[in-house]
């Protein structure tokens, strides 16, 4: 099976760039000492998995318990839930746990500390815990000085959980300008989380795990003394958010959306395809950066970009392909039924509107597998 | 089954403004004489398809190949697919046309007009064909006036289709700004298709089906002569955009999203949910409008608003609630667990993120059924 023989669009991934991508990540943090538990909600595919645990026995962090129930189906048990738990899915999380996941929760205030440990004394089970750490203002979390860090800890720890250490995310590094920004961020993420770390230590609570977690931090972080583990999950497939970032280039993408051409308006200079914002997502994380690409970078069928020609529009099943404004660059000549392959802005909102992957390596069109995927809660 | 009961975050659909807002545009839509080919890419449903259709032998729409398959497999077979037809389809689409399907097709230009008339003397299946025509400069379309669309008629009714009429889409009317214009625009649709048609009988050729399609002009259209049948597919739900066109109002919106408190910052003003951009997509359609409403507009369990409360920013699995800047109103107390219903500023967008619809009624919190939906191509 070739590319040109796929029914668009569809979702193609460039399996030498999910091992290049991934290699890189793996060495970056062997050499920082510290170990990887990647964030599979970009994937949410086992063969995916594959690629980038070097053993199902490897951890893993999810953010759907559905993620949860699917890698447990596959065999994979070291898994972070990290999204702030809540009791209407304690019932859930017990049958996770009952069936052999070593599903840990996450939680950042009193209220949800107490409900825990309450679930836990009334089931007889000890479930792992960390305490979510606000390092950056971004969304959630503790800030490390906040006295409720060491009683949402003690609630924890004297109610029948384990304590199992603390966790953040910055997930502010997706706005930094700068290399260093990112670097700066990096060292912001470690100190917020290993500080809290110290004040649960020195109010003698345990915090054996001290976990860090964004692509653009991870990638540039040059010193996580203190931090025990990295989640990321971006950098696998990578995108035009950080290769606007500068945490990739546009050669690292792995994924992109097969388009067919389906007309063209010829006097406004638009090339219409078969690919939407439901094939592409709504996401526009590149309108903020300095290069924005609209909602996505088009390419050859083999990959290769055309120069400046992006999708500047999206409608649900009809994307606009246009030249970038201002380009001197010349409108490639697109007959009907020629296809394009589209970068997204946000690999994981373009793959989440998929269920597949179609697997070919580097610029060949040879389709080598179809990875399933799964969506929903 | 009470809503209480889920686990969040989920789509929620009120059967009572379903059946609503159904009747209402059969209503506005025999009292002009036209019969409603319902757009079924918004539902996705054959359970939700139930309650639009008089009867499975009613004609549809359909975004993709996907819908048209699944649509045939539970027994609707006049369909109209309506995005522009791609040779990369014809294999498909004969299928689907063998297996029962009375599967039309759509196209804006002669070359697409030459592949598929080729295609339908090769499979000696005279497929039905529609010519798409530009009304308002939106996407695709051949302009009213423009040589083509004789010669694409011509080709297509030569070359052994059924060349049986003309379609538009006035996408431009979600972007008005008065009711005044929507009815301008509902208009314009019908004088440019009704154009086109006479254009191609002038020139001899049939053209029985005459066909315009949009939510907003279909709803304030007062004169459609000429006009044969109406496509529109978000009247069934309605949604933010559609609120903030006066094509609906927000009592009308039968979709939602339930989603649980997971934490708060309170010197911010946020409350944190467990329903982000996964749950609700990233359409975030009312930025353009008078009225933004961020991410969605926050109800209380049984769908009513609390004043100003909107959905301000989204991650892929957190949502982060705050009141409306400038608003008087005061944040209400929503502890952890507190269970929200968020109206969605685009229930296409938002629909596609879920795998099913839990039905209540009106402001009851009991779960009649769970209605399955699909996705993808």
């Amino acid at each position: 099976m070739k590319l040109g023989q796929l029914e668009t669009p569809c979702l193609v991934l460039d399996e030498s760039r999910l091992e290049r991508n991934v290699a890189r990540m793996r060495a970056h943090l062997d050499a920082l000492g510290v170990s990887l538990r990647p964030h599979l909600k970009t994937a949410k595919s086992i063969d995916v998995a594959r690629r980038v645990l070097r053993a199902l026995d490897d951890p893993i962090t999810v953010s759907t318990l559905k993620e949860a129930e699917y890698f447990l189906g596959h065999g994979v048990r070291d898994i972070l839930y990290a999204v702030g738990v809540t009791p209407n899915k304690f019932g859930h999380i017990a049958d996770l746990r009952k069936r052999g996941a070593r599903l840990a929760v996450i939680l950042d205030n009193l209220d949800a500390a107490r409900a825990v440990a309450a679930h836990a004394r009334a089931s007889a089970d000890r479930i792992p815990v960390l305490i979510e750490i606000d390092c950056d203002g971004h969304r959630s979390g503790i800030v490390p000085g906040d006295p409720d860090l060491v009683e949402v800890g003690r609630t924890l720890a004297d109610g029948g959980c384990e304590l199992r250490g603390v966790m953040t995310h910055a997930g502010s590094s997706y706005n930094c300008e700068s290399v260093a920004a990112i670097k700066a961020m990096a060292l912001q993420e470690r100190d917020a989380v290993v500080t809290a770390a110290n004040t649960l230590r020195a109010a003698g609570l345990p915090c054996p795990v001290v976990s860090v977690g964004s692509t653009p931090t991870a990638t540039y972080a040059e010193n996580l003394a203190g931090v025990t583990e990295v989640r990321a999950g971006v950098f696998m497939f990578f995108d035009l958010v950080m290769a606007g970032l500068q945490v990739c280039t546009i050669e690292d993408i792995a994924l992109s959306v097969l388009a067919s051409v389906i007309g063209h308006q010829r006097e406004k200079g638009w090339i219409i395809v078969d690919a939407g914002w439901m094939a592409m997502s709504r996401d526009r994380g590149t309108a903020k950066q300095k290069l924005d690409q609209g909602y996505g970078v088009v390419c050859d069928t083999y990959g290769k970009p055309y120069p400046d020609l992006i999708m500047v529009d999206a409608n649900q099943e009809h994307g606009v392909v246009a030249l970038r404004p201002g380009t001197r660059a010349a409108l490639p000549e697109l007959p009907l039924g020629a296809q394009l392959r589209i970068l997204p802005n946000h690999a994981c909102a373009t793959g989440a509107q998929h269920q597949a992957y179609q697997l070919v390596r580097g610029d060949g069109d040879a389709i080598s597998a179809s990875w399933p995927r799964i969506g929903g809660w």
